[in-house]
């Protein structure tokens, strides 16, 4: 059996984005733009206040690749494609939601939809995953 | 002016990616895959060891577009490709080049090439990102 | 040529202190003073609440002089002299400036001042450091 | 009484400098220095590794000011001179020793030595604090 049996399943994170991921996200990364640090330069923008790095609710999809996904922990993270949509602003919480959308059954190779979403339904990220799926 | 005039210019950023990033990584995204964070787990597998999260190196790429490009912080950071090409493994020194590549004038729309290559110049991750860059 | 040229030339950067910040810096210098981390010791302080260690702001002190300056990442940080003026609580945003006020030519040495105010313009810190500048 | 009776008593904390420090107190201050993070770039230095921010030591000097002084926890950092004498590498372990020097009565206010040292009684800071002692 190949991993076509998977299309159409998905794994899901969901997360209130705080203060401290992106204090902590900062950290991590080195990315300590004023747009994600400085509250007065965020009052100043188009935004009305600070925003969370694209990277950090992208960090959430690839944990539901990692770790969510239908066949569990074994997969190879091969790609990923991301557009950043909406800004997502201290205190959104935002789901990661990765759906199979179809499968090269002869290298058992899945392209997954990948997509967050913010409390109010908005796409904040689209894009797309390619992982080799584990053998059974 | 637009900002075709940074064709071909870069920011770089360098880092040693520690047990330490792996660690805090795993905490800020959720992913908690013990192919990160299980050292004999690591062992059993392909690489020998345990191995970084892909979106850790690929934050270090976010962090050149958000603060080390030739226009300074303004930009818009609209999408990213990534390729997950080679492992980076505990100790491995990265180094994330982005290069702009192409420019649509009448958007100021950048698109640019994002390489990061470990201590032996092979590339870990390939990618493009595309960025709307500030008008000076 | 000289330092001198970098006479006048400033390295800035800006920072709300979070909750997260406090607790971060707390768990790695290892000062657990209840004036940091003690909210209700906080309350009953002239200060009416938490205030951050002065360490903290001191450090972003550091990260301009050793990647902001206008020789880039080269410098030979020599000494900082600190005078902690006024409190920094939780949700204000310093901002760190460096401005070279002097150079040693026969040593290649700048005195620099370094100023952190909050986002009323107080100063919260005063003092110089010394930096060993890069040859070009 | 006033705070004379404690000239001559110190406080002290002794740590070893990992790597984790390292990249923690990166996180927190936005010091992604190379020459802190980067261990290819570190063995290109005349330090032949990475070595660990100034400001790193230095806070340890602040936590045995706002915690292990004699007279407990009311102290009120005025001021801090720091010289950086030697550099601290990964796996170090530093002492920092802080010892009340003189203290002017009429404002109970003590100047204290501090002064970090490495394993091998090397010192890598020296400088004074300026410390406003609680009235007992």
């Amino acid at each position: 059996m190949s991993a076509s049996k998977y299309i159409g399943m998905s794994g899901t994170l969901t997360k209130t984005v705080t203060e401290a991921d992106i204090v902590n996200f900062a950290g991590v990364s080195g990315d300590f733009n004023p747009l994600h640090l400085d509250a007065e330069y965020g009052k100043s923008t188009r935004f009305g206040s600070r925003i969370a790095h694209g990277m950090l609710s992208a960090s959430y999809i690839s944990a539901v690749i990692a770790m969510r996904m239908p066949w569990g922990y074994g997969g190879v993270y091969l790609g990923q494609e991301l557009k950043f949509v909406k800004p997502v602003l201290i205190g959104d919480t935002v789901k990661a939601v990765c759906t199979v959308e179809s499968v090269r059954e002869d290298k058992n190779i899945a392209t997954i939809s990948t997509i967050v979403t913010n409390q109010r339904g908005e796409e904040v990220i689209t894009g797309k995953a390619v992982v080799l799926v584990p053998k059974e």
